[in-house]
C-alpha cells in the first residue's frame, strides 16, 4: 500500500513546508508593520497578507482531503500533479495578494480551477471504486472491451 | 480495504462540495453588499454569512478526521449515516445564520450532538481495535459470549 | 494495518477532544464578555481567548496530516510520542495566551519545534520509503550493513 501512496505523502510534507513559509512571511508582517497579537488587523499592507495566509489555511484541509481521496480511490500519479500544480498556484496567489487585492485575482482562479479537476477526479474514483466493490464491474474494463468490439 | 472506505471516501466528497458552497454564497455576499478583500466585515447580514462559513471551514478537518476515525475503526456503515447528518445540520445551520444569528441556535446544537456522536464512536473503535491488536481480546465477541452463558 | 495506526488514531481523538475544550472556552468567554455572534473581537480577554482558539484550530489539520505521514511511513510510536507533546504544548499555549499575550510565546515556541520535528519525521519517512518501494533499496538496512563492516 505504501508504494501507492508515497508520492502522494511527498507532496503533503511539501504542502505542510509551504504553509510554514506563509506563516513565517506573517510573522515577519506582524514586526514590520507593528501589528502585535491577538491584533489582526493593521496597515492594508499587513491585512493582505494575513489574509493570505488564513485563505491558504482554510483551503489546507480541503486540498490534503482531496489530493488523498482522488490519489487513493483513482490515480496517484494524476493527483499528486493537480498537487504541485496546486501548491504553485498559492505560492503565485500569496505573493500576487502580498502586492495588491487585484494580484491574488488570477492565481486564485487558477488554483481554483485545480481543485475542482481534483473534485471530478475524486468523484471519478468514488464512483468507479463503488462500482468495482459492490456491484463487481469494472466499469473501465468493460468499456475497453465494448470499444474493442465496436 | 477500499470495500471498507468507498462509502467514507463517498462522504468525504459531499463535505467538500458543501463547503465549496459556502464560499461561493461569501463571494455573492461579498458582491452584493460591496465587500472587497482583505476586509471581512460589513453590514450585519455580511457579517452572519462570513462568520456562518468561517466556522463550517473551522470544523470541517474536524470532521473529516472523526469521519474516517470512527469509520476505519469502528463502523463504516453508522460513520457514514452520522457524517450525512452532519452535512445536512450544517446545511440548515448554514442557511439559519445567514437570516439571523437565533437561526444559527438549533442546527449549531444539531450538529454539535452529531460531531460528539463521532467521538464516542471513534473512542470506542481505538479502544475495541487496541484491545483486539495489543491484548489479543475480542470485546464483542467476549461479551456475546458471555451474554449467552447467562 | 489497523496494528500499525491504533496508537495514532487514539492521539487523534485525545487531539479533537483538546479542540472541543477550547470551543468550550471560547463559548464561556463570548458569554462572560457578552461578545454575541457574529462579533469577533471585544475587550483584550476576550480577543486572546478567540485567538488562541482561532490559532489552535488553523493547525489542527497541519498537526493532525503530519502526525499520520510520519507515523505511517516512518514510526508509529515516535510520531505518537511528538503528538503528545504537541497537544501538552497547546494546552500550555491557551492557557498562557488566555492570561497574558507575553504568555503565549514559551509554549508556542515549543510546540512550533515539536511541529518542526514532525516534518523532519515525515520527510524522512518519506524517502526512506522511496527508496524501499522505487529503488528496491532498504537505506536502514544498507547503513547497518556498512557500519558492521567498518
Amino acid at each position: 500500500m505504501l508504494e501507492d501512496t508515497v508520492v502522494l505523502a511527498a507532496v503533503t510534507v511539501l504542502a505542510v513546508l509551504e504553509q510554514a513559509y506563509f506563516s513565517l512571511q506573517v510573522i515577519y508582517a506582524r514586526r514590520k508593520y507593528s501589528v502585535s497579537p491577538p491584533a489582526t488587523s493593521g496597515p492594508p499592507e499587513f491585512d493582505r497578507i494575513f489574509r493570505a495566509q488564513a485563505n491558504c489555511s482554510e483551503y489546507f484541509p480541503i486540498f490534503i482531503t482531496l489530493l488523498w481521496t482522488s490519489g487513493v480511490f483513482l490515480s496517484q500519479a494524476l493527483s499528486s500533479l493537480c498537487g504541485l500544480l496546486y501548491l504553485y498556484g498559492r505560492f503565485l496567489y500569496f505573493r500576487g495578494y502580498s502586492q495588491s487585492s487585484l494580484g491574488r485575482l488570477a492565481p486564485l482562479y487558477f488554483s481554483a480551477r485545480v481543485l475542482w479537476t481534483l473534485i471530478a477526479l475524486s468523484c471519478l474514483g468514488v464512483v468507479l471504486s463503488f462500482f468495482r466493490v459492490h456491484l463487481n464491474v469494472d466499469v473501465l474494463h468493460e468499456l475497453g472491451s465494448a470499444l474493442r468490439l465496436v
